[in-house]
């Protein structure tokens, strides 16, 4: 069967969905029975529960509809075996490959792309090994302790999201520290509690021209310059994950190179060399390599046609038919496990960097809503901030909860009849029951009326293969959005005026925009 | 004049205004001579400027005529001088008294209320300078070097983003760690890096019962005992900031106690003894004293019953106007700064726990929308994650910028032509202009409409004083938001149930609701 690009409000299935926004009002949610059945696989020994959201089976039934009429695993399939689906930029969409090859070999003007980034892994592998080792040490002789990630973007929140989320339960054999932002307080406060000599950092640009990381860059260099340690060469404390093409490439500037390139898109490139450098040095390769194994894991699930066998796709759908049939504009994500404390920003760039869009992907402007707003912190700390808003607020707030029956730290303490993890564990259940069912009171202001959706990810333990199986499920739940809503998920161009006009004040030309001059001279700039 | 509380779809300004959501839109957002125009002192050397908004001189008469119809000026004034404008819980909004007097004495059962946080905080600065001294030593006679606050929500959120928005500029005299979440994983990883005989801990919580708060006590006293120090006393390495009444006061498990009270609600607590013990720990006295003088700026300037001189009245009045009028429902808060970088979630607790509520302050439901949802991260990370959705989405996300002439750190560099903190003041520049006059392309995908409407708020450099007023401002900001929208701000109903429901899967009986088993089954609780 042909692939064919259709936009959502061309479907009979949409229109058959929109029909349901009234009756389906009409459910309870969460029913004892529904929660052991709303049960889907996901991967890495994870679980999607969806007893929570606003669903019957012929719901279900109506979302598979969807599936197969905007054709959902035949786009991903395609994906897979290497076309060429980022339209704007005319690029293959690679990043499943990273962790597997689930559609036969991708080649590329000769090359296998999967072998290539295997060797790029194998090469970060060795090199780790060489470093922790002390084989590699530093200019002055001293073995490496210390990693900086210098990025920003995908090149950070990514690999930063992940690396909070295993230090507590993956010992690291050397410390990590992130410079992303070109504010100089940022490069300042991480480098004043760094010893240079023992440290080795990372420069992860995919283009090698981004302002920030160059910046940051010499920040590094001249800082290290400025320090005065006899025999200290910077170039030696350098490497860089860029592409081949890339002025980092293959530059005396750095001790070694690692390679992705224009099929990895920064947002979704913490499975490739990205990530991989910097996980493998805090951690070991073998804690980055189990992450891959649950990113697989969740990958190959995300196969199944039959959409209740199918959790990142019926995630992704339950999304739209809230977002475009129920009108709820945002979405809140919710991990028990203050670990996961910044995978909620990263989900925040995968998602609106990815369907944040008001054109297809041929360019045509589209006239239903796409992409939400996604936010998140997590419990119970949310609980006592915005959860007010959730429960009695006059917006309706998807909520992703994600949970695990196990700390990360195997050193819980009874307190007045229950260790602190179940206390956490009461807390998502309660929020889930009261989110969903509500409870009256003739005290207005003491009403709780319920009726508020919510799914929650269940696993016993956030492990490296958990965590990649989380990680890729919503990588693909963002992936089959984007089908459905008939996007190029995978460009970005609302980032690029910004950058033009920034070079423009720098700049500082007469031809400058009255409002950007007469900002500038409020700034004095 | 009597005061006279109204819904604001009774008012006829609010009507005339609604009448503008057409017409509105063919405004031309940022003209170079609005720019300098629409600039307002926001105290502690601060300014709003609200040039990139839509608006017009019309429009800014019918806010004023808004605020003067709901009464702002007379409600801010009635609240300052000790009215039970918390008409849930009956209580006082007393949060502004913490750092000055506006409308003369307030007295509640005999006591003066301003006395009574200024005794408290002379006590802490006493305090502070023993322990600063080492005249207050730990059990085992070490001084004390570290700080560690546990609490949660308001006791976590405000005094954590404020201390780590200090910490480059004001040198920590003692290094501060916060615990809040019940997760084990959170005190346990906060504790792995302590030497507990040189740590304090601060125990805040307003009632003294805090189920997170209270575990997270007795985790540290147990892994105390667990270390086996000789001579190691956890009730010497403990202070409370609590309530008069709670049963943490004059306890003997705490080495001193100081007070607040039910007037300061948790996400106002910042700049009481709440936000006092441990920012004036980290860094001395005389910097949250600092604070509290560039608070006590802005509530000042927030009487101006002129909305063109008052920054939080317009700011505020301007955010109805998007949210009830244009209908968006989110906010973004976007700090050019990365030591700002958890102020946004302090403010998402401030504002969505304030007026995330369905029902007026008299506890009948409004028929309009209150609080949108709020999120943000600093720039220029967000331009490289979300901000695409920012500028191509389907939604309109109305944008609060905030800025520095000046880097926190003193240590910058140039890197082509230009440094860093020009690098970042450029980006901001360019955000605001991209954002309101955006840049056609026949690409529609790289087409931008603009007309995404944003303020910013400038200073010189992000000083303790510039904070402060930078929290006052969106303090009030969100009080005169709950005063248009008729509500109480100032309790949060809305967090109850799920305390309730989480002491019933604690408990574990057999009156549990099914759903509420069944997970609990699944989660094995």
């Amino acid at each position: 069967m042909s692939i064919q690009y259709k936009n959502l409000d061309t479907l009979e299935s949409y229109k058959a969905l929109q029909a349901r926004s009234e009756d389906i009002q009409k459910n309870v949610l969460l029913t004892s029975e529904g929660i052991k059945k709303a049960n889907i696989n996901a991967g890495g020994g994870l679980q999607y529960n969806y007893a929570a959201k606003r669903v019957d089976e012929k719901l279900i039934d109506q979302l598979q509809a969807l599936a197969d009429d905007q054709q959902l695993i035949e786009k991903y399939k395609d994906l897979l075996s290497g076309s060429f689906v980022n339209t704007g930029e005319n690029r293959m969409v690679l990043h499943q490959l990273t962790r597997g090859e689930l559609a036969g070999a991708v080649m590329y003007e000769g090359k296998n792309q999967r072998e290539f980034y295997l060797e790029q892994l194998k090469r970060i592998e060795a090199f780790v090994a060489a470093v922790h080792a002390g084989e590699i040490k530093g200019s002055t002789g001293k073995k490496f302790d210390t990693v900086v990630q210098i990025g920003i973007g995908g090149s950070d929140l990514g690999p930063r999201a992940l690396y909070l989320s295993l230090e507590n339960i993956c010992p690291p054999v050397m410390k990590a520290a992130f410079i992303s932002n070109v504010d100089p307080d940022d490069a300042n406060a991480v480098l004043s509690g760094l010893d240079l000599e023992t440290t080795l950092f990372i420069l992860v640009s995919k283009s090698g021209t981004t302002q920030e990381t160059l910046a940051n860059r010499n920040f590094v260099i001249e800082k290290s310059k400025q320090a005065g340690i006899s025999g200290f060469d910077p170039s030696k404390h350098m490497i860089a994950v860029t592409s081949e093409t890339s002025p980092l490439a293959g530059s005396s500037d750095v001790l070694d190179a690692f390679y992705m390139d224009d099929f990895i898109g920064g947002r979704y490139s913490s499975t490739s060399a990205v990530g991989g450098a910097v996980l493998s040095l805090a951690f070991g390769y073998s804690v980055f390599s189990d992450i891959l194994a649950g990113a697989a894991e969740a990958d190959k699930l995300a196969l199944n046609s039959d959409i209740r066998s199918n959790a990142s796709m019926l995630d992704a759908l339950l999304g739209v038919f809230e977002r475009n049939v129920l009108g709820y504009p945002t979405t809140a994500v919710l991990p028990y496990s203050q670990a996961l404390s910044r995978f909620p920003a990263h989900l925040q760039q995968m998602d609106m960097e990815s369907n944040g869009k008001s054109v297809n992907r041929d360019g045509k402007a589209v006239d239903y809503a796409t992409g939400p707003v996604i936010f998140g912190e997590p419990g119970t700390n949310g609980q006592h901030s915005f959860y007010q808003l959730l429960h009695q607020g006059t917006d309706i707030v998807p909520l992703q909860f994600i949970g695990f029956l196990d700390a990360q730290i195997n050193s819980d303490l009874d307190y007045e009849g229950s260790t602190s993890q179940q206390k956490l564990k009461a807390n998502l259940v309660a929020q889930i029951v009261a989110f969903a069912k509500g409870s009256p009171n003739e005290n207005a202001n003491k009403n709780f009326e319920g009726g508020r959706p919510s799914s929650v990810i269940m696993g016993k333990q956030l492990t490296p293969k958990a965590l990649g199986a989380l990680l890729a499920h919503f990588e693909n739940k963002v992936m089959f959005q984007g089908f459905v809503w008939n996007l190029n998920s995978f460009d970005q161009e609302g980032v690029q005026l910004g950058k033009i006009l920034a070079g423009q004040v720098l700049a500082g030309g007469d031809d400058m925009d009255p409002a950007l001059k007469a900002f500038s001279e409020l700034l004095n700039i």
